[in-house]
């Protein structure tokens, strides 16, 4: 019997993600794994990892281990999973967690085409500025850029050796040679922090991410000597897009919120977006919200209310038909101005600060 | 029509040649086409290159060049192809280029699983020696190790943008991860001296190497700015398997040799080897020797006889009847011997001088 994923706020996404632990072999995540979670822990967005009891039990018992993630500078934007990302960083950090965040700009060049001297700039000037305004403490994570990393550079091609082709198109679901390259590069930089010292170390990442996961503990499992604790990760569902389909994409950009973007544009978009709302008032009066497909909900749930007491409150009152539709898109362009207003804030004020980096020295 | 190629010592391998011309592409090498041709070239062993003409210019008008090659360090031993490999380098060395030779150690990692540090003692140990022995001149010459050098890696992943996995196989027949990244590592060292400056340059290669070649050809091609010269290569044929096949192969050791290889086993290979001697003593006399075929003398043109009025001598005497095969045997074996230990010796010789080798500096 599979546990059910506990979403008390109720979401129409239940299926699709229980389909994703299956096929994928994922464990199910416990709210009360790990101590004092996060939103989006305690809200069933996190909602699966791989070996996440290590990580637990680092915790708990003080011991040394490792989070880490990658910027893709392949623009100047990130989106709400990016978010997400950092959210989860922030919490392990917060919980002991030695902390790497990478500039995969060799994966930028070799899967996406971006000059590396490119995504160096947009790493410096967008990125990570971002990241230190979503909550990264800059004071306590060691920055490094992939291609200035030999000793990641050299280990992705030793790694190389452990993989077939046919194996690769099996996770990836497909292959090319850039492909290749950049995964190989990420297989080593999900491994670096153990390079020196054999400690548990955890990925935060979207689901669709997970095939650098795999493949790295893939080529883990392979190596002779027993090198590496096999990488754990952390799932994050999707925000959903605005028309209410399983995942934002800029292919639909009046469904998709990038951060930052123009508030107008944000809060259009919200009033435009996919509500719960009855088709009359008295209907909804009557029988109250559909919640599980609001989206403004969603991403009020998600993203815009920190209290559970505050969300609580507008759950029930719009559930219940006492608040309406226009009521709780009100309620979510106010809190999404606040947060997108923070956030440019945010940016500015960490781009001042960006001489204090604490990038990896090479040798 | 098609020029034949010439051989004035007459070869069986014609046929095979011409097609591999004829399906890569390639230029006929022309024994005019350079000044003072070495051994190689002037028996027709060097056959053919591509883009030729730049570099025979470029000796001419004393301009600008660089002649580039790696070592592959996955074991102990080379072959003849190397032997030829390193006197072409010194042919161009001596001739006015820039003479770089890389030492493939993501390769020897990423295709064959050969550690990083293995390969770098085994360059160290023996290749680089073996290299000066054959008559590399180390005071013009710089070396690097790929592992170290962060602008090769950081192209390698750069160009892995420009090909497709199907275009990929059709230059290589296969593909899998650790061969497409050494491959991408290859190009990116070939181009390497034109980094800082667009200058022509040569590589000579074994034709089984050619695919790199076309790799690299191809990737110039699809870069934005003329930013790089279409690298030129010159090949050589085989060195015949013993038994009379096209290529010594370690699947066949009875008919390969190794450089260095104990004398004895060497002498006993050549004996056995196959011969143009005629089934009685009596036809031999009268018929002469079917040169052709007899690996002995083939060893000898392409490796041991340094002088053309020697070689001829033993041509005619043996063509004619006057030298039998044993006869022949016989000197090729003095002068395998002489060879061996000579190489020998100076592998040893040049160890002493392994500190005096030019390094890239690297940031």
């Amino acid at each position: 019997m599979k546990q059910k994923i506990i979403d008390p706020w109720g979401s129409e996404l239940l299926e699709d993600y229980e389909k994703i632990i299956k096929d994928f072999g994922l464990e199910i995540f416990g709210k009360s794994l790990f101590p004092n979670p996060n939103r989006i822990m305690r809200r069933g967005i996190v909602f699966a990892g791989r070996d996440l009891k290590i990580i637990s039990d680092a915790i708990k018992h003080n011991k040394k281990f490792y989070v880490l993630s990658g910027i893709m500078p392949s623009n100047d934007k990130i989106h709400f999973g990016t978010k997400m990302v950092v959210e989860n960083i922030k919490y392990f950090q917060e919980h002991g967690a030695e902390t790497y965040i990478l500039v995969a700009d060799l994966e930028a060049a070799s899967a996406r085409g971006v000059a590396l001297k490119e995504a160096r700039k947009r790493a410096l000037e967008f990125h990570i500025p971002a990241y230190v305004a979503l909550g990264l403490d800059i004071k306590k994570t060691t920055f490094y850029f992939q291609s200035e990393n030999k000793e990641v550079m050299n280990n992705a091609y030793e790694f190389a050796k452990k993989i077939t082709l046919n194996e690769f198109e099996a996770i990836y679901g497909s292959a090319d040679p850039g492909k290749i390259m950049a995964a190989m590069a990420q297989v080593a930089d999900i491994l670096y922090p153990q390079f020196k010292e054999r400690t548990p170390g955890i990925i935060p990442v979207g689901i669709d991410q997970d095939p650098h996961i795999r493949l790295t503990r893939d080529i883990v499992r392979r190596l002779k000597e027993k090198k590496f604790f096999l990488p754990s990760s952390i799932y994050h569902k999707y925000t959903p897009s605005l028309d209410g389909s399983f995942k934002m994409s800029k292919s639909k950009p009046e469904s998709c919120i990038e951060l930052p973007e123009d508030i107008k544009s944000v809060k259009r978009k919200i009033k435009n977006a996919l509500s719960g709302g009855r088709d009359t008032l008295d209907e909804h009066r009557r029988l109250g919200a559909v919640i599980e497909r609001d989206m403004a909900f969603e991403l009020m749930k998600q993203h815009l209310v920190e209290d559970d007491n505050e969300l609580n409150k507008i759950y029930n009152e719009y559930k219940s038909g006492k608040m309406t539709s226009g009521e709780l898109k009100e309620i979510a362009c106010i809190k999404m101005e606040d947060f997108m207003n923070n956030f440019v804030k945010g940016i500015e004020q960490a781009r001042k600060h960006i001489d204090r980096l604490i990038f990896v020295k090479f040798k």
